[in-house]
This record gives C-alpha cells, sequence and structure tokens, in this order.
C-alpha cells in the first residue's frame, strides 16, 4: 500500500489554508509575543488534515474551497488548541510534537496556556469574520462548538475515566476515541457540507464518512504507538503502553485492530458512493490515512 | 455612598441567569467530574456582573430579558473561564477565589485547565443553541469572539510585556484593562442591545456606557487591592502591589485614582442619557460599581 498518496489537490489546498490562516492571523494586530506562539502552533509543518476534510467535503459537495477557508481555519485551531493543551506538564507532559519542543517547552507554561485560549478565541473568530450568510455562519458555530466540548470530554474520560462501569474495554475505548478524536473529524466533514450550502442528507452522509475516518484514525495511531520509533512519529511513541492506557492494539490485538480499519475503510467509502466521481479525492483520503500503518 | 444597592430587578436577573445556566449545563449531559468543576467555577457565589450587564442593557433597549438569557451565560462562562485559568500555577497562581479554593487548588491541575477550555465552548455553544436568528446569533458569536480574544491579549501584556515603549505608564495601564477586563464588559453591553435587535446608534451608546464602566471597575478593583482585607474581599489582596505590578493608585496616586471613578461615572451616565427613564437601570448600577471603594 505505500504508493498510495494523499490526493493530487492536497499540497495546493494545504497551502492556500496555511497562507488564509496567516493573512487571518496577520489582520488580528495580536501582541508579538502571542502571535508568534500561536504561530508556533498553528503554522507549524503538520498534516493539516481537518482543514482537508473540510476543503475536500466542501468540493465533494460542488461547494468552492475559498468559501471553505475560514472553516478550514477554525478547525485547525481547535485542533491545535488541543495540542498545546494536551501537552502541558499537568497534562500529559509531552516535550515534543510535530518534531519539535511543545509550546510550553519553548515559550513557557504561561504562554502556552494562553495561546491555547487564544487558538479556541481565533476559531470562533475565522467563522464570525467570514462574508458567509448568516445562516450559515450560525450552523458553522453550532458544528464547531459541538465537536470542540465533545474533544474536550474524551480527553476528560481519557484523563480521568468515569465511564459506566457496565462498559467493556471496547466499548470503552470507543466511547473515548468518537468523542476525542471522533467529533472533531465528523465536524471538519460536516462544516465542509454546510459550507457548499448542502442539504441535510448530504450532511448526512459527511457525517458518517467522517465518523469512520475517525475511528481508523485512532486504530492507525494506536498501531503507530507500537509500531513506530519516536524519531519517525515525530512525537514521544510508545508513551500509551508505558501509561498502561487502553488502546485498539492492547484491547483486540493487532490484526482486530487492523481489521477494524479495513472494515471502517469500507465504511467510509460506502458514505459516499453517492457522490460517484466527486467523490473520489475523499476516497483516496480514506485509503492514504491507513496507509500509516505500513 | 453606601446607601447605594444594585438596581430593583437584579436578583431576579441574577436568579433568572443562575437557573438557565444550571439547565442548560445539565442539559449537555457532560462527564461527572467534568460538570463538577464547570459547576464549581460558573455556579459559584458571584457579582454575575457581566450578565446582569446583557440583561439591563437589553432591557433598556426595551428587549425581553429571556431573549439575552443564552448570551448573559456566554459572557458569565467566558468570564469563568478567563478566572479559573488566570489562577493557574503558572499563571497568577491563586488559592483563593470568591471565598473558596481556587478549581485548580480544589479539583487538580489538570481538570481546572480542562473545565477552562470547557467553559470557552460552552459560551459558543450556548449562543448556537439559542432559538434567536442566524443574524442575531452571527453578531453575538462576532462579539463574544473579539472581547474574547482582547481580553487574552489584555492578559498577555499584564503578564509578559511587549506594549511600545514610548508609552507612559498612565497609558499602558489603561491599554492593558481596556483590553483585559473592558473589552468583555463592552462586548456585554452591546450584546444586550442586539439581543433587543436595537440599531447601531444604540449599540453605540452601549459601547460607551460599557466602556466607561470598564475603566471605572478596573480604578475600583486596583483601589480594593490596596484597602481591603483578604477576607472581605473573597481573593488575595495586595498581590498587586507585591508583585509590583501597574496599577491606578500606584501609577495615579489614590486621590487621582478616584477622581477618575468619578469622570467616569459621568461618562457612563451621559453615554445613556438618550434612553431617559429606561436607563435608569444602568445609571444606577453604575452608581452601585463605585461603591466598593467606600
Amino acid at each position: 500500500m505505500s504508493d498510495l498518496r494523499l490526493p493530487a489537490e492536497s499540497a495546493a489546498i494545504i497551502e492556500r489554508v496555511d497562507q488564509f490562516m496567516d493573512e487571518r492571523l496577520a489582520a488580528e494586530s495580536l501582541p508579538e509575543s502571542l502571535d508568534d506562539a500561536i504561530r508556533y502552533a498553528l503554522l507549524a509543518p503538520g498534516k493539516r488534515l481537518r482543514p482537508l476534510l473540510v476543503a475536500l467535503s466542501c468540493q465533494t459537495c460542488a461547494g468552492a474551497i475559498e468559501d471553505a477557508l475560514p472553516a478550514c481555519m477554525a478547525l485547525e485551531c481547535i485542533h491545535a488548541f488541543s495540542l498545546v493543551h494536551d501537552d502541558l506538564p499537568s497534562m500529559d507532559d509531552d516535550d515534543l510534537r510535530r518534531g519539535r519542543p511543545t509550546l510550553h517547552i519553548a515559550r513557557g507554561e504561561a504562554m502556552a496556556i494562553l495561546a491555547g485560549d487564544a487558538l479556541m478565541s481565533l476559531a470562533f473568530r475565522a467563522l464570525s469574520t467570514a462574508s458567509a450568510p448568516a445562516d450559515r455562519q450560525a450552523a458553522l458555530v453550532g458544528e464547531l462548538s459541538r465537536g470542540a466540548m465533545a474533544m474536550i470530554e474524551g480527553q476528560v474520560y481519557d484523563t480521568f475515566g468515569g465511564l459506566d462501569r457496565e462498559l467493556s474495554d471496547q466499548e470503552r475505548l470507543e466511547l473515548i476515541h468518537r468523542n476525542k478524536t471522533g467529533a472533531l473529524i465528523r465536524a471538519a466533514c460536516r462544516m465542509g457540507a454546510i459550507c457548499a450550502d448542502a442539504g441535510d442528507d448530504r450532511i448526512g452522509a459527511m457525517s458518517r464518512y467522517g465518523e469512520a475516518i475517525g475511528l481508523m484514525f485512532q486504530v492507525v495511531d494506536d498501531l503507530l504507538d507500537v509500531e513506530q520509533s519516536t524519531e519517525r512519529a515525530g512525537k514521544r511513541t510508545g508513551k500509551d503502553q508505558l501509561a498502561g492506557k487502553l488502546t485498539y492494539p492492547s484491547v483486540l490485538g493487532v490484526e482486530k485492530a487492523r481489521a477494524v480499519i479495513d472494515e471502517q475503510l469500507e465504511v467510509a467509502k460506502a458514505s459516499i458512493a453517492e457522490f460517484g466521481p466527486a467523490g473520489g479525492s475523499l476516497a483516496d483520503l480514506a485509503d492514504f490515512l491507513t496507509v500509516r500503518t505500513a
């Protein structure tokens, strides 16, 4: 599977999103130290998976990518904020992220807290300064705030527990990840459709696609943590095992975890079958997301 | 001045806001530990100044207070989040707030970070789950995200400096506080007017009122820090002096700081003169806010 690549238009989309975020950030005229910290976290080299999902979902629903840029930025801001705060000493205490020192190592803990807070604010600012019609803006704010809240809930379950004791390990794991990573990935796909003024049917199809690749993404991530070196992943790996955290390979075994990936890949593709060739890029992206396990 | 009281309807408004926040929070069905931490920070006994400003500004512009409740909640959530994060060990390292242990003392630092993040999310959720027309929702999100961002900027200037070296101490102080406390108070007044579907003129009048009482509020707060005991204020006092921070009394002297209060009180009242008797409650509130220095 190693010849799988990102959809052809991805590089151009990511470049456009980064340019938009750079310009939008400059327009805020923030204090220099805050601007610097936000850029460190937001514009670091990264996969830009969530903005890519927004843009490709918008395109699949026959929308223009330019109209999706504020939503692309909003999602990446929420994602970046969550990484900065999750890495803090009192949280996961990570010192490496995307191959570089984490923000609190590079700029201090107080700035990391404030920059994370500012990134969350900036996400909603990006949506509200867009020229989109008010009803679209309101719908996007609804999706984003729901996704961000679910992500925080997932982090709470992951850190503090508190899930129903009757649940099996697998149910527990799915509930954590459906919130922690899944909700924002799903929101990205839905928001892309909303930016294209898609109807409820198409937003629903994007939801199902997003849920499937969200779950797939997490299983791939867990397998990476077991199989890859820290150097290659650009962040500390093997930590989940050390911390005794539930992961898909630890609960299901490596082979069954791989089977979940195959199964969710099929669900993702089936969800967008109705779009025909227009869904090709999202199908390619789903394929690409599995390759990281190879 | 000790017979000055909150406007007569304040207690009923605060009770209604607290009830609304309680119900809205219950509807989120959050993990128990997170719900508990959010309630600890959000529903603690407090002045509820920002929701009160939203409600009274809405009422002054002939709107119904019920229509302003989501905005009331949104402002109080942003305020509560900022207190929780500002109190953290790597920030102001405060152990007492509203007469009780701060959230990170009571529930741990990781939960305080997450609950703060959740409160910011919840602020935007409150606006987007309201039944208000989309254009009003979009306008409210714009005001709230602008206010929250300015607040964070003010905190950055206050913590890390970085202001133009040409500025005088007084200019520096005003710039910090216009952002740190002023922007959210101004946003509260504007959002109240927006909830009443007020036109730009009336929103502008509320802006000027909000700016004046925002500045006044900060000067009063600085004087309290000098003059009051920790027990009476319900938070550590005298800290500004110890930390060598710029404060109005330290820059202007106590007498001139008091004169700023009188001056801004006049500006506040002049800003709402056009509303006639309908502005009575906001005028009373402005009077009340000065009494804390007595």
